[in-house]
C-alpha cells in the first residue's frame, strides 16, 4: 500500500460513492460489497485496512472496528471507468455480520453455499 | 438456472438498480461490475446470460449482444442485505471493451495487471 495520490483518478459522480468489492486476495472469493467516498479510499490506502462510508448512517467507518474483523488491503484495483474498485484484502474472521464468512452465501433460489466460520451472538452484543 | 420466482427477496430500493459484480465461476476473477434491475435479473434467470440495465442509456442490455462477449451464468449469489448479486459466469472473450478479460485491470496506482484477451479494434467498429 503506498500512501502516494492515486495514479488512476475515480469518478465518484453526482452521489460522491462509488461501490467497493472486497475480494479474498487468496480464494478470490467475493466476501461484500459496499461503498465508498475519497475520504474512505484515502483512509484505506493510509493505515492498509479497509475503511467504507455508510449510506444508512451516513458516515465513514472501518471494518471490523467493532467485531474485530478487519481488512488488511493487499492491493486495490479500479476498473475501466474508474467508478468501482476492488479492495483485494486478508480477511480476519468472516466478512459477514450473519457469521458467514462471506455476505454472498445464498444463492438466488435460497440455497445456503457459504461457509459459517464465526458465531455473530458472541461477536455482536 | 431456474426460472421461477427468486426464492431470496432483493431490494432495489429507491433507485430501482442494485450492484451486480460478475465473476468468473472458474478462476474466481472479477470481471466487471454494473447494474441491475428487476427486468434484468428476470432476463438473465429466463435465458442463462447475463442481462444489466446501463444508467446512462436507461436501457436493458445484454452482455455480449455486440461484441460477442457473452457471460453464461451459472449460478446468482445474493448478498446479506438482498442489495447486490454476484453473477458467477462463463465469460465468452473478455469482459472488459478494453479487450482485457477484466475491467478491474489496473491498480489504483496505475499499474496494469490484467489480460489482454482480444483486440478491441476488431470486435467494436
Amino acid at each position: 500500500m503506498s500512501d502516494a495520490a492515486a495514479a488512476v483518478d475515480l469518478d465518484f459522480g453526482e452521489s460522491g460513492r462509488i461501490p467497493a468489492v472486497a475480494q479474498d486476495a487468496d480464494s478470490g472469493e467475493i466476501l461484500m460489497l459496499a461503498y465508498v467516498t475519497p475520504e474512505a479510499v484515502e483512509r484505506t490506502r493510509e493505515t492498509g485496512r479497509a475503511h467504507y462510508y455508510s449510506r444508512s448512517r451516513e458516515e465513514l467507518w472501518e471494518k471490523g472496528a467493532t467485531s474485530g474483523h478487519v481488512q488488511h488491503v493487499e492491493e486495490i484495483r479500479v476498473d475501466c471507468d474508474g467508478d468501482a474498485i476492488v479492495y483485494r484484502v486478508d480477511q480476519e474472521g468472516g466478512a459477514c455480520h450473519t457469521g458467514y464468512e462471506s455476505c454472498f452465501y445464498r444463492t438466488i433460489d435460497g440455497e445456503t453455499v457459504g461457509e459459517q466460520v464465526f458465531d455473530p451472538d458472541a461477536v455482536y452484543e
